[in-house]
């Protein structure tokens, strides 16, 4: 954690409290002191920091210096297709990390159909791993997550609005066309499973504007493909 | 797994036998059958394709056809602060999916002392590991894992030579040299732990003609940063 993010209900007066989690990791990791300053961020909001007014076990109160912007969004929106749940959370962190803000996460002929039941899908489950990828990276503007069980209403109803007017891509390991590098257009990137995506998909992508890509011949885990492409993609 | 990896005593007469965790990838998930053919590698050699001559729940012998070379190594040598145990081996999949063939493991300041006691640092464990990304990304070469306890001794008396003609990088977050884009040279790349190197090590590093290079303002949990710079230094 190199940023604590707080809501707005957790403030009042310009002091925070906070407790559980954030709390544990300042207490007993950071072993923070009354008096110290730490990095902190309003959810959706400005950084800054916020002084030590009183800390023990139970909770910690902050006087808060908010007046830092938080740094830029990526102009991607990432399309995914549902990864399995033992990596769902660790991808939305990366995700939430690197700086994307819109992500849809869809089906594919090679998602199991059991992931959809996954409890780690949950809004609150969604929200808890995005904070911490936010609370990794240093930023506080929270990224919406779509969820579209069905591929081809997806693709068919709403791709051509989502990719409206952006560089669209396809990540597919046998293409032939190398990820673009340092974009200064907004990229709207698709990611298949484990796996990949089907022909019938890849076809379906390119049937509305994308251009399959790839990184090198190595096949990547979703998990790195991901910080891969868009380190690639964007200058950072 | 993309690619199944084989040991040359697994092979007698050009027909390997398969059983454990392989077979039970191609016997459980691909379903594979008799007369089949799947991706093979020789660990080390060159990889094909290997016809299944039988196969059943207890073991699988397959028909080699290995004509074919693994792809080339990236021309990096990795200097890595020993990542926390639960990380370890996702982050030597990783390493060795990449294409990395020479990494360092090297203490510092940040990395816990109960870390080295990790069973996963025995030479088996790390094998085991770097087969399974060797497997994801379809290559056989075996990269080399070198563990240096001390981080002083290391730098002051092996890092001129491992770096030597190498254009020598350090990844630091709070520099101001971007990292360089598709490198034609050979390159040597120090990553510091969750937290950084302290400015004491990277003081050493840069006496050591190694130049601190960061790739955005976001702080990147290592698992993630390692994709991001790679993908950027090489063209994969």
């Amino acid at each position: 954690m190199n940023l604590l993010i707080l809501k707005a209900e957790d403030i009042s007066n310009g002091v925070a409290v906070v407790t559980g989690r954030q709390l544990d990791h300042v207490f007993d990791i950071h072993n923070a002191k009354k008096g110290e300053a730490i990095n902190v961020g309003l959810l959706n909001g400005p950084m800054g920091n916020g002084k030590i007014l009183s800390i023990d076990s139970t909770k910690m109160s902050l006087e808060l210096t908010l007046n830092i912007p938080p740094p830029k969004p990526l102009p991607l929106t990432m399309i995914l297709a549902l990864p399995r749940p033992k990596m769902l959370r660790r991808i939305l962190q990366t995700i939430s990390a690197m700086g994307v803000k819109e992500l849809y996460l869809v089906n594919s002929n090679r998602v199991e159909k059991s992931y959809w039941q996954s409890p780690f899908l949950s809004p609150e489950s969604i929200e808890e791993q995005l904070i911490l990828g936010l609370e990794q990276a240093k930023d506080t503007i929270l990224p919406n997550v779509h969820l579209r069980k069905l591929f081809k209403p997806f693709v068919e109803d709403e791709l051509f609005k989502i990719a409206e007017d952006s560089l669209s891509l396809v990540a597919h390991p046998t293409t032939d066309i190398r990820c673009p590098i340092d974009c200064d257009i907004s990229v709207t990137l698709a990611i298949g499973p484990e796996g990949g995506f089907i022909p019938y998909e890849i076809d379906l992508f390119k049937k509305h504007g994308f251009k399959s890509t790839h990184i090198g011949e190595r096949i990547l885990r979703v998990e790195s493909a991901i910080p891969a492409i868009i380190s690639r993609l964007f200058p950072g």
